[in-house]
């Protein structure tokens, strides 16, 4: 079902060397080396247009803020759309990147051969447009004023782009949020998708999700007085401690009782407070704290409760169920689950590859065997390279050449 | 162990009824009759005099609210001490009681054999001293300037109290914080305990715990500008929204993925919203606006920040280690675990009872199998009942007089 792509373009001398298993520090050593690709990982602008939302509302102008390594081949066939998760952002790759072990040359997702994609989702805050853009008819930042966004929006921004840039197929990897604008791809644009890898995502956020990682931080956002109904912007303030509140939560989320454990335990904090103390406290508090407020520094309220809604309200089987829509599926898909993972479980997940599997779709589950929850997708890159290269290499544009 | 413990007091005609198994619809409807015992379940006032905290600081008064059911033998031996959990009070049985299936004449604790009393805690705020109490010395509320509180002051005001009503032997069951508070009683009170039977709770709160129970709810109360650094009392204020997502948070931890799956799903919404909404909202998050409000209209948020702060501190083996302390108990225990529960996971609790009996105490485990998560203590009332009976027919003032 992967059709007729051409083999991946570029002549490389790679095939012994991809052969070869790495270890993080060597694709490291290798990728600080220079590789004459300067405009690898740039940070460009891309003009989407007028963009009508799935959930009502339309904005005259849409900008995505994307990067690119790597070279598209003459076919535009060798892409890769790498989908970020909550907080990040198109700095996927290189010095820096939030999954630099896992795309260079050499990697799981070779630069060499693939050509890989990153974009800032709609409705975030490092580049493209969401609820902290200046309204031109307002000359105001949109606020609670920008419409809805969802997955299905993220991703129909996404294909305007990589459509401009002549991309015909592509394979589509994320985790979480990231995992849910793959699977997206996988049964909203079967047309260009060539394979699809969704980590750490299901069909639909269970509601322990969107209790602790998305509405209690919605909560503390809204109810910070200097969030002022989202018009912090205008009104000089930024609700910080709402802000801060909402990661703590969601860093919970992210982690798993056995790493926590592993982790913390019951030491005490160690890290100066940033908030008054009560009391004797705990490691685990002070990494909250930690984490709190460092997103505070980082990244846009409204923007989080825009991502976080957008996340909870994701439904593979919206819109007429979800058999009609993984029955759309006609790339191979491999679904990626992580063992300690309570924010997408790995049993849904497995359980979503067994239904698409009984579809006949080439469906198949792999699962990292990790005590740190839903985060290990951004931590365990041994595992990451041992499921993603062989399933790249067959199904994705590292494909050998003969 | 157990002593030379009189044979439960008052004659009755139970004994044959006590071995037939009820349905909680015929308790409640037995208790429904009149008693002819007025006095149960009467609020009362215990002035328990000067208090050192275990923690540092103490206060020249301490008041104590609490109510009792049934009759205290001559001896003052056929005590159960009942500790209620986070938000609970002393209203254990009858109408409106938490546990009222729990206690009364026929239930697992019968009150036609024990004498039961409920205590608000020490740093509560249904009638025992707490953050919200006037200073005499200033005639201010304390606020923060209330002395940290521990478990074990809660226990040793409670001994106070138990002695002054002539109770020489005791019972201690509890869930939650209340089961711990049955823990301190059997590892550092012997000379009275009886029995022990902690439900849902484990020697120390992990960290996983610490964080989504305690400091989240902790912080988003601190967060809040109408908490005035704790003299919102003082200063006419109340942090409504700070306490509403911490019991939110809290929530979300008495609640399992199983429970929510069951119950909510990914259901819309039906309650109004309470709070300003953003998108479309689904029943969990409608369930968790609810009972955060709720909480607001019947909870102080300083006590709530001193009682959860209670909770994690706890440790059974602080000062000397666990063996030195579980060493001390010459009581059974019977701990109690809920299948689902990920707050005091029931492997803890299990190990811990291991652990328990590897040192020579008569001690075992029973497990709730609910779907409900940790408060599932509050709900499997016919779990309770085949878990709690047998136990106390052996060991508590519910022992057959032959």
């Amino acid at each position: 079902m992967i059709g007729s792509r051409a083999p991946a373009s570029p002549p490389s001398n790679h095939s012994a060397t991809r052969n070869a298993r790495r270890s993080h520090l060597a694709i490291v050593e290798e990728r600080s080396r220079p590789t004459g690709r300067t405009a690898d990982g740039e940070l460009r602008l891309f003009e989407a247009g007028r963009f009508d939302f799935e959930l009502g509302g339309s904005l005259a102008q849409v900008t995505l803020a994307y990067r690119t390594w790597g070279q598209l081949n003459a076919a535009g066939d060798n892409a890769v759309i790498v989908l970020h998760a909550l907080t990040g952002d198109s700095l996927a790759a290189g010095p820096g990147g939030w999954w630099a072990p896992v795309i260079g040359p050499g990697a799981p997702i070779d630069t060499h051969e693939a050509f890989v994609v990153c974009v800032n989702v709609l409705g975030g805050c490092t580049g493209s447009t969401g609820p902290g853009r200046i309204d031109p008819l307002t000359r105001r930042p949109y606020a609670m004023r920008f419409p809805l966004v969802s997955i299905g929006d993220m991703v129909d921004t996404q294909r305007r782009l990589l459509e401009s840039l002549g991309v015909t197929r592509l394979v589509a990897i994320g985790g979480s949020i990231g995992g849910l604008q793959a699977l997206e791809w996988a049964t909203r644009h079967p047309d260009m998708v060539a394979a699809a890898i969704p980590i750490a995502a299901t069909g639909a956020l269970g509601p322990m999700g969107i209790a602790v990682h998305g509405e209690l931080g919605r909560r503390a956002i809204m109810a910070d007085p200097d969030w002022r109904g989202g018009e912090y912007q205008s009104e000089g303030t930024f609700p910080a401690a709402g802000l801060a509140t909402a990661r703590m939560a969601a860093m919970t989320t992210y982690h798993s009782r056995e790493s926590m454990d592993l982790r913390f335990g019951r030491n005490p904090a160690t890290r100066p407070d940033p908030y008054p103390a009560f009391g004797p406290t705990f490691d685990v508090e002070g990494y909250l704290h930690h984490h709190g407020d460092k997103l505070v520094r980082r990244f846009d309220a409204n923007s989080y409760l825009y991502l976080t809604r957008a996340m909870d309200l994701y439904d593979v089987g919206r819109d007429g169920g979800e058999e009609r829509w993984l029955g759309e599926v006609n790339a191979p898909v491999l679904m990626v689950g992580i063992r300690t993972d309570w924010l997408f479980p790995p049993d849904e997940i497995e359980a979503l590859a067994d239904r698409m599997a009984a579809l006949g779709i080439h469906a198949t589950y792999a699962e990292i065997d990790s005590p740190h929850g839903h985060d290990a997708f951004l931590k365990e890159w041994d595992q990451l390279d041992e499921i993603l290269t062989p399933f790249l290499r067959r199904f994705g544009p590292n494909e050998p050449n003969d």
